[in-house]
């Protein structure tokens, strides 16, 4: 759907003059990143903050999910990717996701042909959270030993978030310290529920306080809606990003919010993906019917909490109308550029940056400023 | 949540001189609606779409729910409003609901003291979709005849959605067919799922055929989430307008526009409230993700349907930052005010539109013209 530019400029006569460079940009007559750049000259450090890998251990342990009887939303995808008939597109993530794996210059090229300084790293969904708790924490505990070593390679062009195994808190806790207390990882990654239970719940409490201890983001990644809420999207193939993705991930971020947990964590970040899940969108009827009261577990309003621990990354809705609500509503501090790397592609995540009808302060922050404040990446 | 100027300005310094204005109205240093028209003036007719009533029939059945073991999601709700013990917010909800049936002068008080002219009516959910078909059918007809009375009796203050039994097909389409051919009312209500099945269902069709047959809206009006995706909502009282009623009701709208059923009905008004229930905000994702293809029920990007399918109304998100997303991307003739009474209070809601940092033409659409044009309402 594009910009209706006859309606912008009705909507906002006032300011007519001024948004025509929205218009213009938002309908994509700006030039290209590559274009931007043909004399050498780089406007911005381009960090992308939800870029994903897998190492064959995890590809494989997956491969033997796809071959059991084991019916669950999400195998559809993972058949794709790890069963052994791959259609095109499977391969195409498969090997985009094991390229660290094969040949970092894979990648590194790739960033370097439209000018990404830097993919901060996250195994992809679902993680370890699909295996038993053993092999989740085994599997962690490679994955993020692989993850460090290709930070430690390449520092400038890769950070990474560690992953751990919530079916066992406890020891991921352990995995948490280390990843960030001996690896120097910048933040972790959950992919949603775990076996159907949300980060609220007390049993995890231990890991959002680690989190918040560690001063290190917990980045909360979709994967398909939890069997307590699946039905309405097994019809249709819905289950996945078209839809299911952000109402699951969406509401386990209100239940953050609204179950009081956070005032138990109150210097704890959490980050979510796409937009924020749509979340900043809902903050005003969150706020109207979610406020403080008898019969309500929390102690703030809604978009406290959200002003509080949340940040939101652009990764997957490539929208400059939706960038500039939220810049609107929630600031341009606390919103992160991003791939989804190798789900989307590269060239129009950074073109939709670099042609953002926002400011250049704005644009910096959104590129690499806040990603650097937030993970603790070094500035160049 | 309040509007950060600082970043609203910075985000947008290009337009920075013309968008001092939406500072100013956002933050509500504008006057209000009874100041506005402190000298007689009245600057936009008010055309309230999303306004609920009961009838005591419909109320007492509603009790008799509230008196058995069944529990269901919404359930605390319906205690609040037809139990036998309710509390202060209950009683001033049930007071509201039943005011036009005890004295249609009470409410018309509260709109003239608040410049409303009109209140599409509808009847207040879960209408008859809680009771056996019999049942459902019956009190469908009293509920749809009691509301041509008022429209009949106040032709310039009411209007009317009217209510049907989507529990049997056969006999909601007699009842939709009488509704708009005999009794003369504008469009028609239902309440999400029924017995936890969507509209895309193809035994649900015919409701469809009649709706798009019949030139009527259908006004998809917010229930508790279906038993299949209700779970993780069930913990702090999250099944409500808080967050349940959203992903519950963007996803029955979802539903419509991936199952393809919409290529069947190319005509059919479909109407969501809640600044359309967020589906706006999820449009870029749902082209990139749900674009036809093989493995896709739909012919067209989901966008494509939204365009030519939908409408949205205000109720409930008096939220001018989102008021604006959604002009911009959908287009202000898409856009209808609403009230949402007696649930939330009419001055606020007035106010909002009035203050509304946006064009004469497009404050006039959302006010009444898009009411008038969409619902058959006579022009003033």
């Amino acid at each position: 759907m594009s910009i209706n530019r006859r309606t912008l400029l009705g909507a906002f006569s006032a300011a007519a003059a001024g948004l025509a460079g929205l218009g213009n940009a938002a309908m994509g007559v700006a030039g290209s990143a590559r274009a931007q750049e043909a004399g050498g000259r780089r406007n911005y450090r381009r960090i992308a903050t939800e870029e994903a890998f897998s190492i064959p251990e995890v590809a494989e342990a997956l491969g033997h999910i796809t071959r059991t009887a084991w019916d669950v939303p999400g195998m559809r995808l993972l058949d794709m990717i790890y069963g052994e008939e791959r259609p095109p597109l499977g391969q195409r993530f498969r090997s985009g996701l094991l390229d660290l794996a094969a040949n970092p210059a894979d990648r590194l090229q790739t960033m370097d042909a439209h000018g990404v300084d830097m993919h901060l790293l996250s195994l992809t969904s679902p993680g370890v959270q699909m295996f038993d708790a053993d092999t989740a924490v085994s599997l962690a505990r490679v994955a993020n030993d692989r993850l460090a070593d290709w930070v430690r390679q390449y520092p400038d062009r890769f950070a990474g978030l560690a992953t751990f195994a919530p079916q066992d808190p406890e020891r991921a806790v352990q995995e948490m310290e280390r990843a960030v207390n001996t690896l120097g990882l910048n933040g972790f990654v959950v992919n949603s529920h775990t076996n159907d239970e949300y980060l609220d719940e007390r049993k995890y409490w231990p890991i959002l306080e680690a989190a918040e201890a560690l001063n290190a983001p917990l980045y909360i990644h979709p994967r398909a809606p939890s069997a307590g809420m699946v039905a309405p999207f097994q019809d249709y193939n819905l289950t996945g990003a078209v839809w299911g993705y952000g109402m699951e991930t969406g509401t386990h971020a209100v239940r953050l919010m609204m179950s009081g947990v956070l005032d138990q964590f109150p210097d704890l970040t959490v980050v979510l993906g796409h937009m924020g899940e749509a979340v900043p969108f809902w903050l005003w009827r969150l706020d109207f019917m979610g406020a403080p009261s008898r019969g309500r577990a929390n102690k703030r309003l809604p978009s406290a909490y959200f002003d509080r621990n949340f940040m939101i990354t652009t990764s997957g809705v490539e929208d400059p109308i939706a960038l500039r609500y939220c810049i609107e509503k929630i600031g341009a501090d606390r919103i992160m550029w991003a791939i989804d790397y190798p789900y989307q592609t590269t060239e129009p995540a950074v073109r939709f940056m670099n042609e953002a009808p926002i400011s250049e302060k704005n644009k910096a922050a959104i590129f690499h400023g806040n990603a650097e404040r937030v993970f603790g990446i070094k500035a160049a």
